[in-house]
């Protein structure tokens, strides 16, 4: 029997989601597990699967099977759904030369690598031959799709990790809160200037109990160790597949914070991917909605539920009991302001919820001036300080702290940076959202059951995957299209109240 | 430029070779790593690089590049004996219509999925049905590509694991060892009873000392753990990839030499794939020459190597101050009388050298009849204890102990089980060779330097992968053919002498 155009596409979809998934595993035990000397047999076995799957999705016969199943009656919302993600993707990988792909690959290479010593050594003069080649080349990447998806150059950059993603939209929210953030900061500082400081947790903090702590901690959020794995990376991260979600970490004897932060944010990302439709696995409409949607998940759980004072009542107990601690250090309300501290930091990645989303609207800003010719990257450290002093009111001493910290820019992501704000907003809209449904869910928090928040957001937005877009998601779930109303009110309660 | 026949083959089978090492990382992890729930979604991905990789073998263009290749008079001997593989490779996998190899391979996974529960039960009636099926599948299979490479069915099936194998070849060496193992087995008995029996060890063992320990041992020998790994796993085995060769053991805290041998076993397995040669990765001719050479290279380091005298002197300094041991039961004598029991018993894999063999001949006998018709399933019971009986000298009392034992015949591997013997025959005839030309092989064992050992089998195997046939690299490395000669001798100075 003939399949239709449409259940040839899926099975297409099926082969090349099983090859992903292949890779993804490959990718997190090349980051946790795999000796040193395995790393060039590695990148041979992951560039030889992505050649694959993308000769698979530019195959000639698709533009054929896209017509034909364009034309079926017989399909449903989610098939519909689906074929349109499907497309996406394909207009996405055919949207560019093979030989530009391939340029930019290896400049980027090349880059990362150069960065990984000029990073240290504060030194941009060294890395800036590498960022104009590749700015260079994300700019004809970027006209190339913007010719064949209809869109700006930026746009299209950013639709690949924000599918949809609009400028406009995104100025509207970044311009708002960059008005909004200066004073905001300030009078963040000042409050918590007028209180004691919190005591620091006396450490060391061995690692065998932090590690126990975690995984304690996970069950209690609902990730199931028969579906996944914690390990240890250089550089966190949530991998694997959605039924053998592979989440890292990284631990410091001095600090227990650091990496129990780090597991509840990446457990976060790990329970979205658990949570997708599994009637839709590995065809496009069965993933997560975006970047955006999938970083709300994680700073749901970190940010708004997991430094929350009813966390804080939930978890003091559990501290004391894995370290051995007594003290006034050890109550839950000094962990709540230690977890709750605010200060202007010149480094994103160490930044608090106050001062973050200042270093994203940076970042985006000046991606998007360069991406237009408007910024050059010779005038980048300048720019990048001048925006620094206007917008969080300190001024890095050298590029090391300043324009060279993310990897972002000289390893080719570009129009990723909004993303990580647009999710924290969508965190706060979600989860004041998951409140009003079931007003239970912070007392549920202060007794460790995150059972009800799971259930809520399983339903209105895990279960979903990508069945619709972004901004039609937001709105189901909360009622209205996202702004930063939640989100500034969520900042002013928690930093600003008496 | 347009790539030569050859140069066009080279780079498919790279790209094939790459897909397969992938699968092997994944299998690895399934192994050892991965949670129970992820199996699912991990036998899609294994299948899915399975059928990427057949039809890259399979491609209708294969044909007219061996011919031009065939043509091309520019090859050298490496090149040439690598399209000699890669038409082997192409035979067998173009050999057999893909609705045998479904149906085969369908009903291996029933039948390994009862055999599960069956073979504890002993219930060999359960599995007779199975046996039938796979039996009939695997006796089509052996017909399709007996034709296809001008071999018996029985040698087209075992060309699969022992490229070129001959049944009479075989035949002649079994059948002289058949002979003779009755009264060798029986003399053996009789001289160790004549002996006080060895100490055991007085244990537990702990898990964590075992590892360490095991960890010791490969260094010694020449593992490189910048290029390979040692877990856990319910079934021990070499997996990985030659650049990141991943070994694993399961450790039993009352018996400190089941996990230890097991480790000497794999790694001389693993520095057999540490050692092929870098120049010819991912291509046929690079990889290993077959299941008997490899079976050599981990008989030769466990049974050969690490059972010696020799090697219980330099282990039992490092055994006592592993577990803190002291008393006689520690001595390199006692060690030495431990690692070379023999007892007549029923089951292969926990055999002793000496009666090992009389295991496999009577599989590779009874296999041969049931492929040639000469006897049916249903006969199979009592086929097996007659011969056990013959052979080793006990009958079982149940099939579970008897020819439900091994998953092998009930998984479709026919053709397989002679590749152990005629491995620990090589091992031994290898091992005399290495001593001829390096006498001072036995003293450096004894003090734990396995180097120049490493440099020999480097030189006269590893280095060879698939470059000339088993037959030619045995004759090459020894000077003469294989025979039974070494074994035997082996096997008397070792458990005869007075």
């Amino acid at each position: 029997m003939r399949l239709s155009s449409y259940a040839e596409l899926e099975a297409r979809f099926a082969r090349i989601g099983a090859v992903q998934d292949a890779a993804a595993v490959l990718h997190w035990d090349a980051a946790t597990l795999m000796p040193a000397g395995g790393a060039g047999a590695r990148a041979e076995q992951l560039a030889t699967l992505r050649v694959i799957a993308h000769e698979m999705l530019a195959d000639a016969a698709m533009p054929d099977l896209f017509a034909g199943a364009a034309a079926q009656l017989d399909l449903g919302d989610w098939q519909r759904a689906n074929l349109a993600e499907m497309r996406r993707l394909w207009l996405h990988a055919t949207a560019v030369p093979g030989d530009l792909v391939a340029a930019l690959s290896k400049a980027c290479s090349a880059a990362e690598m150069r960065w990984r010593q000029a990073r240290p050594a504060g030194d941009f003069a060294a890395m800036l031959g590498d960022l104009k080649r590749v700015l260079a080349l994300v700019r004809d990447t970027a006209a190339a799709k913007a010719a064949r998806l209809g869109k700006s150059p930026y746009e299209a950059l950013l639709d690949e990790y924000e599918p949809g993603g609009s400028t406009a939209a995104i100025d509207l929210l970044f311009d708002d809160l960059a008005r909004r953030l200066p004073a905001l900061i300030e009078r963040a500082l000042e409050r918590q200037a007028s209180l004691p400081a919190p005591l620091p947790l006396p450490g060391p903090f061995p690692v065998e109990a932090q590690r126990r702590l975690a995984v304690a901690l996970m069950r209690h959020l609902g990730f199931d160790f028969e579906h996944g794995r914690l390990d240890d990376s250089l550089h966190p991260f949530c991998g694997g597949t959605p039924e053998d979600v592979r989440l890292t970490t990284r631990y410091d004897e001095a600090d227990v914070g650091r990496a129990v932060m780090g597991v509840l944010h990446e457990t976060g990302h790990a329970l979205y991917e658990l949570g997708l439709p599994s009637a839709w696995r590995r065809q496009p409409v069965g993933g997560a909605r975006g970047m955006s949607i999938h970083e709300s998940q994680s700073l749901l759980v970190e940010m708004q539920a997991c430094r929350s004072r009813e966390f804080a009542e939930f978890a003091a107990p559990l501290l004391r009991q894995t370290f051995g601690g007594g003290g006034g250090e050890w109550e839950a309300e000094n962990l709540y302001r230690l977890n709750t501290r605010v200060a202007r930091s010149l480094i994103r990645v160490d930044a608090d919820e106050v001062t973050y989303p200042a270093h994203v609207i940076l970042r985006y800003r000046l991606e998007r001036a360069m991406i237009a010719g408007d910024l050059a990257p010779d005038d980048l450290p300048a720019a990048w300080n001048e925006a620094m002093g206007a917008l969080i009111g300190i001024v890095p001493a050298n590029d090391r702290d300043g324009c060279l910290q993310d990897i972002h820019w000289y390893d080719g992501l570009w129009g990723y940076f909004p993303t990580y704000t647009l999710g924290a907003m969508t965190a706060a809209q979600l989860f004041a959202a998951a409140k009003a449904a079931d007003p239970g869910i912070p007392l549920a928090i202060a007794s460790g059951d995150f059972a009800p928040l799971l259930a809520w957001l399983r339903a209105n937005v895990h279960a979903k995957g990508s069945r619709y877009s972004t901004a039609e998601l937001i709105a189901q779930a909360t009622g209205r299209p996202l702004d930063a109303a939640a989100y500034e009110r969520h900042l002013e309660t928690r930093y600003l109240a008496a």
